[in-house]
């Protein structure tokens, strides 16, 4: 039957795990070569490669040793913070993995009443498949590995972000082009090791269950979508619990630190400093990756069951059922090739370098990931196939997939730059936002949330847009896919992300190791450029958030047997407006998380203060490590909540009310959802930049509004702080509610189809 | 055929417009009850009905004589103002509506070729009906109708209330009890000079158009449906032309008054102060007028449309058809007893009677309500019918439809009392805001956005819950219903709402006539009041928009001749999430536009303190006729951008992507819509009282918070000024995008169900 595909089974079988294992090599490579910098104290340190770079501490005459032994230590402290927090974290999760592997068993096992026989198939008709107990062991299973690998990629991403940080503060010594690769190379270990071992995990599970489910690959891929619900519950942790963490800490210790006891940013007397710091790695990177992590598993899950009941499974057809794999596969390869550009072929020599070279890295992985695109559709597709759209097949041509993924990936693209314009303080946006703050905090407010609401309007169009290419032309296939191919870059889109916070770091350390000017100079020009990429990450997780909960939402519908969702029912409605609603009650719940939060922090940051004698005068040490314990335990207790909305709503709604009102809610949920999620990230990028714009002082503009402490500058700290909670917390922690509503429909469909809609049932 | 109704034919064609009649004889009477205060100064005032009243002034051996010409002396002022905005408005309104006239009758008469012969009916099989022609002309009249219906209620509760304002002031001299009803009465006359001229017209024109009409009554009234248009699109001039009006003002004159200059409100010396007084008028009195004109008018035309393609049109059962009259008839009667409950039955004798008394009118207007309901669907139904369902036909019993008006009406009543739970300073949520002004502006406004967001759950669940129950039994007739079952006590609202407003004006007069602090009191004490009623009536007024674009999206499908719209196309899909961006689109338009209205303002007022000598020291007047001007100028001219995008999307969706992708935008503009107006009014509520309740500083709580001018107390004014544009024009004015888009769909669905979708078609 696969007569028509170009690249033959066995070549697909071989090109996906080495693809993976190819990734896996380039991390480690990045790893062993970020290690080289040492941060112990070097014997002539200088001169140890014969170079003749002079340090700044050397010209300044500061010493080194002791430079060196700080930043070791500072950096041990934020480490085991991030660990403590994290093992933390693992012991909840892994609780709630157990939970949820028991529900999943017994929801899924009991449609046929743990029957151990075979069942007719639902699809392909005349064929029997294997029994629904089958199904419930392997998407039980399947979960624990999709939530293992995403808290292990976390986990080592926190690990090298950590080990990275005080190495880029001292490669900032030598010059800010040796900080940046550095910083840089870390990000792409956190990148590469994710993208690939995502891949190589899903590959493996398809292969080992397959040994079971031979040809039933109707059941073998719908116990694969476990894997993305796997997946995605943990980044629920990762990004509630670890954006509450984060903001707990940045709110708490500017709240005392720089309003009341009025030290920097940064300081090493403010007890929450460390706190804050750590709170960028578990927030920012581990958070961040279990969000994109998600996506990716979600994404291909969802490609890979609609592919299950189109042409490629029902004739069994494998190289074209694995191009969701083997768009991943080329994916890795194409960011391989574009991560050479900004640490090998081109190299950053001054600090104006550094934004564009981020930004050419977004660029050319889009072109090169476009070749890689036209190849995977022209070798591992036959040129007409069919496609499973809704109860029909449809008949599909292979140069239209090719533009299904392409219009995702560029979509992306665009995405992310409205975002950096929107966001970044080169622009008039910004700009306008931080005039606004001459008459003062309100008019400051008023203007950045008008910027937000604003800067929805285009990214709404291009994701509307690839959704209408795609779903034209491939239906949901079309949609997963393009999802996709926004996720395809994922490697050098991680990198770029993780890039900003090891830069906020390293600036963190230069400070509290009491390090020259002139350093931190150059990691603030670091983290001036991660603030802008932080920004656009967000915006690319946002987008591909949307299109993978769009194709979640697809397949959800095609495994529950439903036809179509018709607004025109008074079900459907009413799931459509109450969905609509839940983002804000989830928005409620998350912000009032970092506000409880933070008073925890606030108070215990004031009690130390007060109760430590020498502090302020930096004669004694403050007690970092309660801070720490404070902000942990106060985000594992506070995501609760908006957690247990996201999780419960689904069961509710299925079991209650039926799987049509649940595609109403997950519909109203997801076009409300990432219109609150762009424009709660776009108002708290604006408000901090603008904050920057106006300290920064770079133009006559600025000046005039500047400089810091005046009445200007003031009203944009008052913005910034407000757009703390919304950018990294409330935002982003909204791509999770709509993606893990619909993952956990999708898993729990065939349940719902057979017992759901009690009430509609039996009243 | 009507033989099953107990109410004659004859009986329901003198009904309607005796109630009418009645409204407006009882609207005519509480507005000569309030003219027997007179504003000239008058000799022996005290001793002419031989009461023994002292005038606090005769106590405080204050000159009587001078405060009354003073008094007389603002009001005409503020009078003049609000006449000279209208007027500049309804220049613009009536451009407008020429242009729109003239578009209607080409769009519809292009139908069928501006032909005049008569055509086969759509849905009454193997009948004739007019020719579209002739659907034209009239939708073209009622258009008009409408509009200049709106206009005039809008522009005599305009007159009465400014008419009213200073007599209120007046009366306080006598006592609260006094002003408290000069004030309720005159925002009856608003209310039921409302009600009933919108009924009496829409009874009139269906009456004369169905002199020509004859018996093809599906044209009839799908003509009629231009009067809900009307009325709507002048509410787009009320709603957000007023909403930037005084906007413009209040945060101009705050903004350089109270921070720049430290002079209180409404001082005199401030040259906006009459423009910001002239704004409670145009925006909170005829903005809201117009906008729940709109709202019952659509509602009507939504409910009217329905049947003339259910039994009752079919069938030409003339009571039953009516019946949507019929239950704004009882209502006026309704209303009426209500309103004695506050004005005759038991009279208000203290401060805290006056809150209570307000809430009362609720409560017992909804219970009267809900047994005229009952009256009409027993009297003037058959007990069995059908209702059109999407291309089927219903069956539907009286009783359901008693339960489809009263489940509007009742759930009216819990998001009125939900808005005051999460907006009043009397409960915790608001404590809590002002509580967190401790930690500064930016802890209050995440808390205030974070609790508007909560307050929209329960409204939700009602409306959800309304929206379920009377689409279940009556389809889209009976989520019409429920719209008007909400509405339905809209005399009473209106004169709970307009009393705000006049309150407010009462108190500014007492203030700048320089009337004695006692007076003060008693004015603020009325205000507190009617900002609490404010919120609700703004609940109010986004519940029944919520049901009434429901309605009206109903009657669009139902005459575009769509049967589904289903979620699973992608003209749909993309609909609905383009649609659910329009209202944050929207939102930053009318954000903006208050914001640059507002520094127009501030500049205007701090040149006349720069240049007018003596103005500080009140020897010198300012000219507040600029001021007037210039937030005339601006209201205007800032109006065009979200007019227009309100305006036109409907048009370019329907012509160019087809009524499918139309039905999505409308769906996703409503179910997103709906939040953000709930959120937004109830954070600028929020705020408000927050701030109220850190001034008034009643309870310890409040006192720690206290006193005006401490920290706290600024960080609430911030929170203040940002919910100002939020709560009365951004938030409001959703209202209108989400309707107005709805009843020009609607008007124009039989051109767009024609030559729609042209993109489709030819590409």
């Amino acid at each position: 039957m696969a007569a028509s595909v170009i690249l033959p089974d066995l070549a697909t079988q071989v090109l996906v795990p080495v693809a993976a294992a190819i990734g896996i090599a380039f991390a480690v490579l990045q790893w062993v070569l970020v290690s080289k910098v040492k941060v112990t104290p070097e014997r002539g340190s200088a001169g140890k490669d014969g170079a003749s770079e002079a340090l700044i501490e050397e010209e300044e005459g500061l010493n080194d040793h002791n430079v060196v032994l700080k930043c070791a230590e500072i950096q041990t402290a934020i480490s085991e913070g991030a660990t403590s927090f994290l093992y933390t974290e693992y012991k909840y999760a892994g609780a709630f993995m157990a939970f949820f592997a028991v529900l999943i068993f017994v929801f899924l096992g009991s449609i046929e009443g743990f029957s151990t026989k075979s069942q007719p198939c639902h699809y392909s008709v005349g064929k029997n498949c294997k029994p629904a107990l089958a199904n419930a062991v392997f998407s039980t299973i399947a979960f624990v590995l999709g939530a293992v690998t995403s808290l292990v990629s976390g986990f080592l991403g926190m690990k090298i972000a950590t080990y990275a940080n005080a190495r880029t503060t001292l490669e900032a010594r030598k010059g800010v082009g040796k900080a940046f690769i550095v910083a840089f190379r870390s990000g792409a270990v956190m990148g590469f090791l994710l993208a690939a071992s995502g891949l190589f995990v899903l590959y493996l599970i398809i292969n080992l269950f397959g040994l079971y489910y031979g040809d039933d690959w109707e059941g073998l891929f719908e116990a694969i979508t476990g894997y993305g619900l796997g997946g995605s519950s943990m980044a629920l942790f990762g990004r509630v619990g670890g954006g509450i963490y984060t903001k707990a800490a940045d709110v708490g210790a500017d709240l005392v630190g720089k309003v009341e006891r009025n030290i920097p940013e940064d300081d090493p007397r403010n007890p929450a400093v460390i706190a804050d710091n750590v709170g960028d790695n578990v927030g920012d990177i581990a958070g961040m990756g279990s969000d994109l992590f998600g996506s990716y598993a979600e994404s291909s899950c969802a490609a890979l069951v609609v592919a299950s009941i189109s042409s490629f499974g029902i004739n069994h057809e494998f190289t074209p059922m694995m191009y969701p794999l083997l768009i991943s596969s080329v994916g890795i390869i194409a960011c391989l090739i574009t991560t050479l550009f900004a640490t090998d072929f081109f190299e950053v020599k001054a600090v104006d370098q550094i934004e564009p070279s981020l930004k050419k890295q977004l660029i050319i992985s889009t072109a090169v990931m476009t070749i890689g695109i036209a190849l995977v559709s022209w070798l591992g597709l036959p040129s007409t196939f069919t496609i499973f759209n809704f109860g029909a097949q449809k008949t599909v041509h292979n140069w239209q997939l090719f533009l299904c993924v392409s219009v995702g990936l560029w979509a992306g693209l665009v995405i992310g730059f409205i975002t950096e314009y929107y966001t970044s303080n080169a622009y008039s946006p910004v700009q306008d936002v931080a005039d606004s703050c001459r008459t003062g905090a309100a008019t400051n407010v008023i203007f950045g949330l008008a910027l937000g609401y604003k800067s929805v309007i285009i990214p709404i169009f291009a994701i509307a847009f690839s959704i209408f290419l795609s779903f034209s032309l491939a239906a949901m296939y079309g949609v997963a896919v393009a999802a996709l191919g926004m996720l395809s870059t994922i490697a050098t889109g991680l990198a770029i992300d993780a890039y900003g916070p090891i830069s906020d770091n390293a600036g963190g350390i230069a400070e509290m190791a009491g390090m020259s000017h002139r350093i931190r100079e150059r990691t603030d020009a670091l983290d001036a450029a991660g603030n802008t990429t932080a920004a656009i990450g967000k915006g690319f997780a946002i987008g591909s958030a949307a299109l993978v909960s769009l194709a979640l939402f697809g397949a959800f519908v095609s495994r529950a047997g439903i036809t179509s969702v018709d607004v025109l029912t008074p079900n459907v409605f009413i799931g459509l407006l109450v969905g609509a609603m839940l983002p804000y009650w989830f928005s409620a719940m998350t912000m009032k998380s970092v506000g409880s939060a933070a008073l925890k922090m606030v108070e215990e940051v004031r009690r130390q203060f007060n109760t430590i004698p020498g502090l302020m005068e930096g004669t004694a040490k403050p007690d970092y490590a309660t801070c720490v314990k404070i902000s942990t335990d106060a985000s594992i207790k506070e995501m609760v909540p908006p957690g247990a909305l996201v999780m419960l709503t689904p069961l509710i709604v299925g079991t209650i009310f039926g799987v049509e009102t649940l595609s109403g809610v997950l519909a109203g949920a997801l076009v409300s959802g990432v219109q609150i999620a762009i424009s709660a990230s776009n108002t708290g990028g604006a408000w901090d930049n603008a904050k920057k714009y106006i300290e920064a002082g770079v133009s006559d503009h600025a000046k005039s509004l500047g400089p810091k402490g005046s009445d200007c500058h003031k009203a944009a700290v008052i913005g910034d702080t407000i757009g703390d909670p919304l950018k990294d917390t409330s935002g982003p922690s909204l791509n999770i509610l709509i993606k893990l509503m619909a993952v956990e429909s999708l898993v729990f469909a065939p349940f719902f189809a057979t017992y759901g809609g009690i009430l509609f049932k039996y009243i």
